[in-house]
């Protein structure tokens, strides 16, 4: 059974339990065992269970079985699941491991932890975001590699336990990524705006070129290539997270919205793009230079540590190490 | 004195005069030197001159000599000079060099060539439009390799001279391109949803991005990256080429904000983006998977070859041999 608050060895590094082995979780997987630590998985899909096995992995379309092996050995439960499938996952755990330390890798956060209070769960769980990916799905595109040099956000809310807190950093650091602490509605806004928001407009500008026929799409060069790659990203997923996250992402949609129309004002009535490109221009030059620095200092646990995380993390604080 | 149609070994194949020295005018006279083309150019920067010189190419800040030179030595002149200086590059090329064919490499077509008449010049204008280009400008950044496997429109308006048509399209295969043949309206209308859209929503993105602050910025990953690389092309650029195509970027902007309107709603009412995001992977993957052909038995200068020339374009044609 798991042992919460027993400070051992291992107490930040317990053995890791992934459930859904697509690009997220297989490649999870893959980083946690390079990494050395134990760790194994679930897929309800025989054929990626299979296709893992084959590659080395220990998993198992079980999703009992591995529950009762992750409550049995303390392991840190991560939920790599699509977010329609959360819930259930989370019944799921609710049952046959309700002491583990529970964390996942879904792109938005609020509407997780939402469901995971409803299974009463919330005591076990700080919710993880690795902010990486490609358009490609399943577990035969996960790398190992996938994770290195990204941002991984963990989860800061008002009543996260510091252990658990510092498990889920821990395995972001193992999985060679660097930690951004970050609240889950505060996430949610960020994400709206940097990859929601993206992906919209991705969809949207395919749509107008493939209306120009084959002569538009001949003419495509890098400016469309580039602006419609994440449109190759599977619709499913698209929508879980656009879904998902639904009011910030309105939010960010009208703020573009506004922005594109004042900018069909201005070129209509006055043949110029100004503000829009200056701007545009002017926030890519922000992007571009902006400076991180490392966290370093705050102690999970102490009095005060989630206010100071999280104001870290507002003006571009990572964690490099605990 | 130039001598238009005069039929020689090198009718088509004329010395290059390239007026502008930039990203795309300085990797235009690489590319033309590299292929055996003998090539020289002009810059009004003493800068720029003294660093193509310093790279070994025949070029001046003295645009009437370059283009007395031109005249004397019946070049094809290029003008790869930005939008707004067309027109006085005309007025100089109307009183030196007014029997050279010209052709140029602007963005827009239709503009272009309305200078071009008012200058008198129609009837030795083939416009032209390689798609290629980096966020990067000026000579320092220009390789003879731009154009390699490019698409290089070659416009095929109704008044358009065989001989000349020849002429800049054998450049454009010279350059490592092939070329796609389309009418300057066609061809702006196509370029304002591949070219001049992806800039406009690049900005958008980049401004919604910024907006968030350093949180939103610092989780930004390949999404963001990738749809908002081109907000860091030089302004000045990219207001000239979405200026130059008002009315066409227009009705492209039009047809954007209403595709974004219309998930808003749907976002909004029914907490679902299928219908873009559907239509999005569709267009995605109708672009991945678009098929070109070759372009032959279409000879310039026999009757019908205009027509004939626009409809290949428009399904995707292409010429890769003369």
């Amino acid at each position: 059974m798991c042992q919460p608050g027993r400070v051992s060895d291992n107490a930040f590094t317990p053995p890791v339990c992934v459930l859904g082995l697509g690009l997220i979780g297989g490649s999870l997987l893959r980083a946690a065992v390079r990494a050395g630590r134990r760790a194994w998985g679930h897929n309800r899909s025989a054929q990626s269970v299979n296709a893992a096995r084959a590659d080395g992995f220990d998993v198992d379309t079980d999703l009992v079985a591995v529950l009762q092996r992750a409550s049995a050995e303390s392991a840190l439960i991560v939920i790599a699941v699509p977010l329609p499938a959360v819930a259930e996952t989370l019944t799921a755990i609710a049952r046959h491991a309700p002491n583990c330390s529970i964390t996942d890798v879904v792109s938005v956060k609020a509407e997780v932890a939402a469901a995971v209070a409803r299974q009463g769960l919330g005591d076990r769980y700080v919710g993880g975001h690795p902010m990486a990916g490609t358009s490609a799905s399943g577990w035969s595109v996960g790398s190992a590699d996938l994770f290195h040099d990204a941002v991984w956000v963990v989860g800061t809310d008002d009543d996260a336990d510091p252990d658990i807190w510092t498990q889920v950093a821990q395995l972001a650091l193992d999985c060679g990524s660097v930690v951004v602490p970050a609240e889950s509605a505060e996430h949610d806004r960020a994400v709206a705006r940097i990859s929601h928001l993206p992906h919209l407009l991705a969809e949207t500008l395919a749509v107008a070129g493939a209306s120009g026929g084959p002569l538009a799409l001949g003419l495509a060069a890098g400016s469309f290539r580039d602006g419609t790659r994440v449109a190759a990203s599977a619709p499913s997923l698209v929508r879980a997270m656009c879904e998902g996250n639904r009011d910030a992402l309105l939010a960010a949609l009208d703020e573009a919205l506004m922005l594109l129309q004042d900018a069909r004002t201005q070129l209509s009535q006055q043949s110029s793009t100004a503000t829009l490109v200056d701007a545009g221009h002017a926030a890519r030059t922000t992007y571009e230079n902006q400076e991180t620095w490392e966290i370093s200092g705050i102690v999970p646990g102490q009095a005060g540590w989630i206010d100071s995380m999280r104001d870290a993390g507002r003006r571009g604080g990572r964690l490099r190490r605990l």
